[in-house]
């Protein structure tokens, strides 16, 4: 079976749990607690040396770390991917968005905010974050204003990778009233067969 | 022709045009001046509307951006991405590992020491970001001590990604004299047949 290293609260871990409840695969779900330190311990880090999770253990027994390649695992040959060599690029054009221009100042913003993190050091960049988030939230709402979903024409991995984040955007200050392809993606999504909550198991 | 919006001086551009170096694919190559804010106009924002290079036009004339999804779109069905489930998803590991945990520590750090933007904001940052490429570099030191390449046991568009700003790090002030895997690895890099240095067309 499966085994997936996470933390509920992470976007990052729900990407990959939200596809395994769409997919109806069973997986075993083995908690790491980032606040405690547990994905930095040196048992930890013998799975996955860059100290993060997600981790999925596959039923080989091989550790797979990063939550995007872990989409791309899972979803390879299942409609959640598209064949077509472009469409499948473009599925990955906007996962890599996610992870470099959408995460790390919407997730960072909503993670200093909910755990208590802002520091002296943190404060005066949440400022830069939230211009960033925002200007990540703009694109994603040009492109959504004529489209269903981000890629292939139908709700594949890149929104998965896309939802994760961005519905809990409000806890890290994000407002998405001005939004409004955005919250329309985000009530497709939510309508997708096998929908789960961020933190379900 | 494949059509390449890039900006000489980036390594995101660079993975691009050292894969089609590789694949002997001839492309028409367009320079956007970030520093001019050539990424930022009306028009270029119509071809990206995250305004950012690099940007790959196809043969049939969609524009794709993302650096690593260009290298994924280039290499499918070559011997630079792998055909197995498996490895195909380590690749995308670490290319996701170099697009969050390398990329926004080395090549922002080169970046603003490079083209003088150690701006009041940025010097106090450089510290954080000194401290979190060490950590990259410490986490591909240890995965090549016992590897030749990162993923697929043979050279792969993750090593592409992962050279483009590691084999650069010293202009962000990185010292690689304490990686002797990662410093064999760059050389390997450097020995593959059409590799071509970071600036050149």
């Amino acid at each position: 079976m499966l085994r997936l290293y996470d933390y509920l609260p992470s976007g990052n871990g729900y990407k990959v749990r939200l596809l395994l409840s769409h997919l109806g695969t069973p997986f075993e779900l083995i908690e790491k607690d980032i606040d405690k330190g547990e994905t930095r311990t040196p048992e930890f880090l013998r799975i996955n040396p860059n100290g993060r999770i997600p981790v999925l253990q596959t039923e080989e027994g091989g550790y797979l770390p990063e939550s995007n390649a872990i989409l791309f695992y899972l979803a390879e040959g299942t409609p959640y991917l598209p064949d077509e060599r472009l469409q499948r690029a473009q599925v990955l054009q906007w996962m890599c968005f996610e992870q470099y221009s959408h995460e790390p100042n919407i997730a960072t913003a909503r993670y200093w905010i909910t755990h208590g993190h802002l520091t002296e050091i943190n404060r005066p960049l949440l400022e830069q974050k939230t211009t960033l988030g925002y200007a990540a939230l703009a694109v994603m709402e040009g492109h959504l204003a004529s489209r269903e979903f981000f890629a292939g024409g139908r709700y594949t991995i890149a929104d998965i990778a896309l939802y994760a984040y961005t519905h809990v955007a409000p806890e890290g200050g994000f407002d998405l009233d001005g939004y409004p392809a955005l919250r329309a993606w985000l009530e497709r999504v939510r309508g997708q067969p096998g929908h789960i909550p961020i933190t379900q198991r």
